[in-house]
Parts: structure tokens; sequence; C-alpha cells
């Protein structure tokens, strides 16, 4: 059934400055797409079936731009340590054994399943080197008809030794990765370098010769904190910023750039960033986590920049972006507190704006209702106490501070509904 | 039944630098308190009845010693508003209606469902300046047999004329709250002058008067934010300090004397609240919503000054306490960013600590699993995902930034199971 009318108290971001609210609307689906919402349903959709939930909010689904989906069993584990403990102690022997593909599998069942329940149908995600575990992780992934970009790691420096590939072996797996996946259903794989430091100038050069053979985009971290970027800076010396190792290597002209963190960048970043029309992922929990810093989400917003939520899964403790929303206007208070000069707070639709509409970008036609707007999409409980009526903002803002995949009553996917 | 064995892995805090655990340990109940914890049972308690866990998760339960139970409704909604307009637009108009018994029980019964849920059976509660209403607080929190303190708030000035008192009435009708619950039970009353810019200099005289003749503690906000700090000290032009208000006026003589937030701290409030064996409630969320600053927990920790946590809902938006163990370390490593010279980064075992024993030093013998403590406890499911082992401390930590209630699967107070 993909010609149908919802009924319920309908809200989205078009833009980030206010959310658009139609209380007891009905929103007509045709063709898995949002053909309009209106106040009574039109005749000429009269027929049309109905599904009535009442004060139930629909909302578009959300958009995850940052998972590490290797990492998801390390969700809320060692979040105590430093940095570079975490990743020596837990995060690379773990990816080391998505070699196996007994311990993959079950692993990426969960991300999908996590993913559908958590209302997440848009997606970028890091797996980890191995390319049949990768492989897996995008079929299960378009079999769902979730929309992501998958991209399987390129690590040939600076990595331990069990989880290194030679430049070579790195570039012929990525282009065996590309070819066998084109990309022309709803989930596309995309070129991840996992960071710069871990990958040489070669293979950064490689990357970007596959990015212009395959028309494909690019994920990774960028300035992510002041340790890596002066890291970066040291490694790549004829460079001039983090962001123009990617430029001249060609990996941002062929399809969405996906930068996650991005909290220290120069002007040269900016511009670099501005030009290649990327988009940036906060991901505030794991930025805290890794005490890294807060992204300068206002002041980069105020330049129009791109800027997209993301969960960060296992930096970050948690699978649902929607609580990333309320840490993103939580990061933004402290910012402020902190750095007053630099930062203004965030309200809570500029915050559910990123996690919908601006991260949904890199996709086509998805976060948000408005006409055209594919029906990705989710409605949630009243998540009202005895007594006390709530509007449909105050409604979505609980949801994010406090709600969980529990409130979400019904999950759309282009139209068709989808059962866990 | 409270003479039993339960067997699984045993998890508590008994001081802030590390975590006892006793992987697949026998935890013997005796008249509701622990008696001992052994690899095997000892010969003497063979006949007592058994429950055996499993891998399941024996922690104590957790102690949250800054609740507006009032505010309950208001949890995870307009978190984007500075400070005073929440408090006007949303707090002191919904707290007014406390008045209307028929709005404020329901609400009070989801307080007191809500902790039992959430496995926080000891807590300290703000009501409003409603008699009525705190009353019947009281008694369903002690009905159930949790450990709690609860306070008639005192508000005389600078509050809104519907929400504000006479300091004779306020006076009155405190008398008649400390007359009328003798707190011989399992739940106390305490004096809860709101903050002191809402108490007048004669109120809080009287306050302190009845300190003395009924042998009570108080529970307040204490230097919160620069802001509040500066106005109180304007407004308490004879006074050093802020703490000096409640010492002067002899409110911290007769019991527990609890400070939420202490985030501004001089030399004479420390000296104060240490003479006074103060304890300090650290909430997380809370001061970040409220842009009020992040609490120097390890130098005051250094300083042999307890703290513990709490949710401060609704200025923090979730109930479990469990939550603010991990937004505790998560803050320290914000401030450790943006204060290195202030702080040090606090670990997952001192957070689990803050939650359970330090708080717990409010009642008797609560928020350990030592011998002679009361066995308020919590079974915790393996929080496994297929295929990975978690070891006890690393199950902890997950529950505490990951999980929630449902993870719960059996509660004790007093060694009596309790059934929601």
């Amino acid at each position: 059934m993909r010609d149908f009318v919802c009924h319920g108290d309908i809200l989205f971001a078009r833009e980030a400055d206010a959310l658009e609210v139609y209380e007891s609307g009905y929103l007509v689906v045709q063709e898995g797409r949002v053909e309009g919402i209106y106040p009574v349903i039109p005749e000429k959709f009269e027929n049309f079936p109905r599904k009535d939930y009442g004060r139930g909010l629909i909302i578009p689904a959300f958009t995850d731009l940052h998972i590490h989906a290797s990492q998801y069993v390390q969700r809320g584990i060692g979040m105590d340590k430093l940095l570079f403990d975490w990743l020596n102690d837990y995060t690379f022997p773990q990816e080391a054994r998505f070699q196996d593909m007994s311990y993959a599998k079950p692993i990426y069942d969960a991300v999908v399943r996590d993913l559908l329940l958590h209302g997440t149908f848009h997606a970028s995600l890091f797996t980890t080197i191995h390319y049949d575990a990768s492989d897996y992780l995008f079929r299960a992934l378009e079999e769902k008809g979730l929309y992501a970009y998958v991209g399987k790691v390129n690590m040939d420096m600076n990595s331990p030794d069990y989880l290194c590939e030679s430049t070579e072996e790195s570039l012929r797996q990525t282009e065996r990765f590309l070819a066998e996946h084109p990309g022309t259903g709803t989930v596309k794989p995309v070129l991840t370098p996992r960071f710069a430091p871990t990958c040489s100038e070669p293979l950064m050069r490689g990357l970007g010769k596959l990015a212009g053979k395959y028309h494909c985009g690019l994920q990774t971290h960028l300035v992510e904190s002041r340790a890596e970027k002066s890291w970066t800076l040291e490694l790549f010396k004829d460079y001039g910023s983090d962001a123009e190792i990617y430029e001249r290597n060609g990996l941002l002209e062929n399809g969405p750039s996906i930068f996650a963190h991005f909290i220290f960048p120069s002007q040269a970043d900016l511009d670099i960033v501005k030009r290649a029309d990327s988009t940036m992922v906060h991901c505030p929990d794991a930025t805290t986590n890794i005490i890294a810093g807060i992204m300068p989400v206002e002041r980069l917003h105020g330049e129009e920049l791109p800027i997209a939520l993301g969960t960060d899964v296992g930096g970050g403790q948690g699978m649902g972006v929607y609580r990333q929303i309320s840490r993103a206007v939580q990061l933004s208070k402290l910012k402020e507190f902190y750095e007053p000069e630099e930062s203004k707070t965030i309200t809570f639709p500029h915050a559910f704006y990123m996690a919908t509409k601006a991260g949904g970008r890199v996709f086509d036609h998805v976060g948000s209702l408005e006409k055209g707007y594919r029906f990705n999409a989710l409605v949630l409980d009243n998540l009202e106490d005895a007594g006390c009526i709530l509007t449909p903002v105050e409604r979505a803002e609980r949801f994010c501070y406090t709600g969980d995949e529990r409130n979400i009553v019904a999950r759309f996917i282009d139209g068709k509904e989808i059962h866990l």
C-alpha cells in the first residue's frame, strides 16, 4: 500500500529556524511520497485507504551520518578511557575480528535491526577494512530498503599490524567493493579513508582515481581534535590544511562528501568544504566522550555550511540519533558558557532539522514531509503524563530528550509500513 | 522472605577509586541486610532459600538526592529556554497547580512508580509550597518502603504572587508538616527553602528554629550559577557567603544538609559545608540545561567533600539517576577540556560511587552491598550482544550509558522483592 492517507499531528523542519506543525492534519501519500498535507481530505483522495493515529505525532524518519557499524558492540564500554587507550584496548582488536564472518554477521544484523527500531532510515556507515563483512552489511541494509552509504575502511599506516593493509591491497579491495556494489538501489558505496593519519598519500591519490572512475563520494573524520589536526599536518607536509588532502587528491568531486566532527577548521578547511558542498556531521556524545571539544554549530550554520547529526557509535554510546538532537542543544549551551564569544545556543527546532532534512540532503528527497519527499516517516505515541496535554513541539522535544524506541508506534519507508 | 541467598555477579563501590566485583558470588541476605558475600554458600546458610540470577548483575539500588517531584511532568520540555523563561513560562505556573489535589495525585503517583521502576530507592525530593500535596507524596513514598526525604518548599519573596507565601504562613505550614510527619519510618521530612533569593531572612531564622525543635535537616540549592550567587549576596548583605545564610540561621545542626549544584563555592562556603558534614549533589544534565556550569567534582572530592548525584527533574530531563553516572563522567571530560587547570576527569567507578554509597550516607546503611547494609538492590540482565561477553564492570558501565529500566530484572528493598 503506497497510496493512503495518514491522520495525526504532523511535524517537520523545512528550515533550521522553525518547525512546521499541522495539528490534526491529513497527510496524503501517493506512490510512496508525500503528496500534501490538508486540514480535511480533498475529494480526489477520499477513496484512499486511511490510517488514523489520533494525536500520534507524524515526523520524518531520522538521518545519522556517522556510524561505525563495526563498533556497535562497544556501545557504552570503556567510556572513561582516553581516546588512544580506547582505540588500542577496545576498538582496534575488536574491529580486527570482522575478518571472521561468524563474528561479523550477528553484529551487522543487530545494527540493521537497531536502525529500523530507532527510526534511523538514512545513514552513512563505516565498516572495517574487511571486504566480506562490508559486503554483508551493504546487502543487509539494502534488503530492508534503508537509505545508506556504506564504506569499506582504508588504513595503510599508523595502524596496528593486525588491522593494516598494504596500499595496493587497500586500493584493490576498495575497487572491488565499488565494482560489486554499483549503488543502483537505496544503498551506495562511499570511499572511507579512516582518517588522514592512517592513510598514506599514495593511498589517498589512488582513492581519488577510484572516485572519478566509479563516481562516488567520501566519508571521513576531519579536524576532530587539536591533536589529530596537528598530527595530520605533520604527516602531510605539502598540504596547507586537512581538507586540502581530500580536495587535491580528487576525493571531493564525484559524490557527496561527509565530514565527521569538524571542530577545529581553519579558514582554508572552511573554504574547501564550502566549495565542495560537503556535509559536516556533529556527534555530540562522541566528541564529549573523546574529549575533542564542541563543534561551533551556530557559527558554521551562519556560514551556510550544512550540518547533520551523527551518533558516532561506538565513540558515541547510543544508536538513537534522536538523542543527539537533545545533546546538540545541551552542548551548544555548554559552548555558550565556556566560549560566549564563539557561539550561541541552538534551538530544539534547529537540532531537529540537523537530524532530519539537513542530513537527508546527501540522499534524494528524504528527511522532510514536504510535497515530493519520500514518505520515510515515524509515528510517535503521545508521550503525555496523566492530565497534562502537550503541544506537538513539546512531544517531539520530550521524545528527543527522554523518549526511546518504545514511543515509535509506526514506521514507513517509501510509503511502506515496516513491521519489526 | 528476608533471609535468602542470591547468586550472580555482584558489584558495588566501597570507595570512589574502584568497584568491588564478585563474579559468580553468593550474597547472603539475613533479616533484610547483607550478611556477606561468598564464593560458595557457607554451611550455616545452606538451608536458606536461593535465587539464582546466573550472570545477572547484582548492584546496590541508586540514590538521587535532588528531585523536584512537582516538575515530573516537565521532563524534556522547554529545554532550549534560558532559566528564567523556563521558570516563568513552565515551572512556576505548573507548580501552582499542586494546590489542586486532583492534579497533584496522579503526578506524585507517577513519581513514586518511576522511582521504583528506575531503581532509585533512596531519594531527596522537593515538592511545592502546598501542604496537602506534600503530605500525599510523603505517604505514597512511605507506603512503598522507599527511603526518602521530602520537603514542603518555602518561598516568601521574589516569587510570582500565585506561588508566594507570607512568612508566617510558610512557617506555620512547615511546622505542621514537621509535626504531622515525625519521620519514624523510612521517609523523613526535611526543610526546603527553595533557594536563598526566594526566602527572607526572617523565614530562614524561623526555619532554623524549627530545625532545632523538630531535629530535621535541610535541602536547598547552593551557588548554582554565578548569577544566583551574586543575587543572593546582594539580598543577604550581612552575610559573607551563601552557605553562611544557612549556618548562622541554625539550619545545619540537626540533620543532614543536602546542597544541590555547588558549582561556584567560595572558600567560606567550602569551610562551612565541611564543618556541617553536608552532602553536595551534582546534577550533570540539569546544570547543562540551565547553562550553570560544571561542578569541580574531582577537586571537591580531593577536599573530602561528599558528593552525590541527582537528576534534578525537571531541570534534568530523565528519572533514571544511573544515566547521571555516565553524564558525570562526560561532564568531567568537558571540564577537563575547558578548565584543565581546575579539574581531572573522573572514572566510571567514581561516578557509580556517587550515585550509590556517597548519596546513601544521608540515610542509614544504604547504597552498598557491604556487610550490614540493607539489601536495597537491583539485578540487571546481562546487557550483552550476540557473541560478546562483557565483564561485570563493562555491564554496569553499559547500563549507565545506554541501558534503561528494562534491564532491571529484580528489585529489593530491605530484602523484600518488589513487584511492579
